[in-house]
């Protein structure tokens, strides 16, 4: 019986090591799972922009978007921010939205709805997040909404961009697609369909003067449903068959022609607007004025509706966009003028605005300084630009005052100071 | 009888007319009084900033100052910024003011204090006053804490002027003044007496980053007494006299020498540390280096304490600010580097800043997007400004970080978002 006792014995002992063992693991299993969390926690817990926090290894100091920032909309109107864009120009994009952002938008943190053809890096969104106030959406246009259309010769339009040294941008077949775009698809864009208003905005431009309102609410609130900044010539090179184009459009559809039209603001040639220089020579009754469509705070729903999409469709169709170099700054302008009435178009004289070669801002030293206006930029010829555009010869805007809505003195908008 | 009879009732007539008359002019005149009454109501109810507000006559819109504005400082110190400027930099004010209320001052309301030797204009008050966001004060410099000490000699003053053709702003005694002032005067402004930190502020600078904190704050919690942002080599024809006379200073006032000074940084001279390339010649033992100081944030009391005033006259007697052209940023600098301790001396890495032709950013792309940094100027030839001066070969922050306070890493600052 002594080996059986001894078998036992060891036994036990056998049962004894196993358990010191197994508990021991467990213990040290459960020390690691506490430190695991422990160490998750402050990873978690982790903010570099907090004063006193280790610097965690990056090539890079400040784990930035982490900081919070109350992105809550606070200005009344349905309205948003909107920059077609490509990812190799996100400087510009973000200079012009500290502009916006400063003397605007931080007040009002209306969202900012970026759109490009290709998908947007995560560096753009990132650092585009960092510079807005508001919400920011990031949208892939539809390669249908970009590019040709089904019904347009590419070989005709590769043989005009061959023949189009001379003309401006003439060399890009993106260019064209932009310009087709921003005439006819930006409004169509499914983000966009949310809101009534848009605020056009583009890389590298600059707003001088502190808003002190909302022009969205003052479009609104006055029956407007598109506001300018700069109205100048085209250079007709890029559109030699656009006017024959609308007139044929005009003979087509009389009937969406708006009573109260501003076709005089477009078709009339007197020197006397403009310092008595001659006009720009066209060869069609289009004098070549035009709002400036790189600004624009406008009405979605004027370009969603039927007479500007008939009047888009009719200049699509004929193909100019493509087989010449429409931009959609006298689309836009052309369409505003036939279809819209000419009272329900504002020109925002107290907006400054710098897009280069041009700067706009306001003419009464008052208001320049109320509004906190800086117009003086350093051009690319290292010349200082101070003077404004407005009543420069190759200026449209006597021509607005004269046949438009006409010349109006301020003290219609209420300024705030809200720092 | 009947005369009498008549008598009386032709005076009774009269009397008639005579009441008649006077209480119709007694109507007319509380009417007119009304009517003036009803005038001075309106004029003193004008705010022609308000919407539907006749156009009072005027060469211009809107009577701008009317615009209420909440001055309140928020920020907690005892500082101010100050500004050095005369009339005609009006513009250039207006500019470096709008971005340091942009950046920084929007938010925490600090006052500015304007200095000048002729009195300010009222176009400049008022203009000034609309860009800031918090109280002005307009301060003239008593002109004999603007002149010429009479201790100097005019005429050795006139002759070194003639022969300071090839001496960047030798040409102007006013320019001396200036040096002479930023040296040892600006803080003894009566002004500046009611404040315990300065933020000097030059007209057309411009900052690049959203501050996200109180600099003050910074360097008060961080026992600093001066910030920086740019260190950089002075031009050693303006100072041929200067550090043989601080040698004699450091001779005359051995105890006024801080233990723990940043001498090593204005006198060590070894290539590596730019690039290997030998360092800006220099015929004596100081090595030109010094802190830009038309930005500086520092503390008055620094200043106006015993040390920096025993150092400041004793230069001053040598003469050189009106003998040779002797600039306040290299009497500043060595005057922080002798008589302070090098720790209490800041360099702000992650205050962007542009003076021409000098721009400084920092340097962490994360850092550049979280402050929201828009680090691009075109400059005087229309080239455009986009790397910082900081590890330029003519730099001499690596100097600074060698034998100054050292290179810190960021985490040492709470930033935020307020919008």
């Amino acid at each position: 019986m002594p080996g059986i006792r001894l078998r036992y014995a060891l036994l036990a002992l056998v049962f004894a090591i196993y358990y010191y063992i197994v508990l021991s693991y467990r213990d040290q299993f459960s020390d690691i799972k506490k430190c695991f969390s422990s160490i998750r926690a402050k990873i978690e817990d982790y903010d570099s922009s907090k004063k006193g926090q280790p610097k965690l290894a990056s090539n890079s100091y400040l784990e930035a978007d982490m900081l919070y920032r109350d992105r809550t909309q606070v200005g009344i109107e349905n309205a948003t921010m909107v920059m077609l864009v490509r990812n190799r120009e996100l400087e510009g994009a973000l200079s012009s939205m500290r502009s916006l952002e400063d003397r605007f938008n931080r007040q009002y943190k209306y969202p900012w709805v970026f759109l490009n053809d290709e998908p947007f890096t995560e560096e753009f969104i990132e650092q585009t997040m960092l510079m807005a106030s508001s919400q920011t959406f990031y949208e892939l246009i539809p390669s249908s909404d970009w590019n040709m259309p089904d019904f347009i010769d590419n070989e005709r339009v590769e043989q005009n961009i061959a023949n189009s040294t001379d003309v401006i941008y003439g060399f890009s077949k993106s260019y064209r697609n932009m310009c087709h775009f921003n005439s006819g698809y930006f409004y169509k864009q499914k983000r966009l369909l949310n809101y009534d208003w848009y605020f056009r905005v583009e890389p590298d431009v600059e707003y001088m003067c502190d808003f002190q309102y909302d022009p969205f609410t003052l479009l609104r609130t006055n029956n407007k449903i598109y506001g300018f900044v700069i109205a100048i010539h085209e250079y007709e090179n890029t559109i030699p068959t656009l006017w024959p184009t609308v007139e044929k459009f005009m003979q087509t559809y009389p009937d969406l022609i708006h009573a109260n039209n501003s076709l005089k603001f477009i078709t009339t040639n007197e020197s006397s607007l403009n310092h008595w220089v001659t006009p720009i020579q066209s060869s069609s009754d289009y004098n070549l004025c035009h709002f400036w469509s790189n600004f624009e705070i406008g009405n979605l729903n004027f370009f969603r509706g039927e007479a500007y999409n008939k009047y888009f469709d009719f200049l699509d169709r004929a193909g100019g966009f493509y087989y010449e170099r429409w931009g959609d700054a006298p689309v836009h302008s052309i369409g505003l003028n036939l279809l819209a009435d000419k009272n329900s178009i504002h020109h925002f004289e107290d907006i400054g605005y710098y897009h280069p070669p041009y700067l706009a801002c306001p003419s009464s030293k008052d208001v320049i300084a109320a509004k906190r206006c800086v117009c003086r930029k350093r051009g690319n010829d290292g010349e200082v630009i101070d003077s404004a555009i407005d009543v420069n010869v190759f200026s449209c805007l006597s021509r607005w005052w004269r046949y438009g809505a006409g010349k109006r003195f301020l003290n219609e908008i209420d300024y705030t100071f809200n720092n």
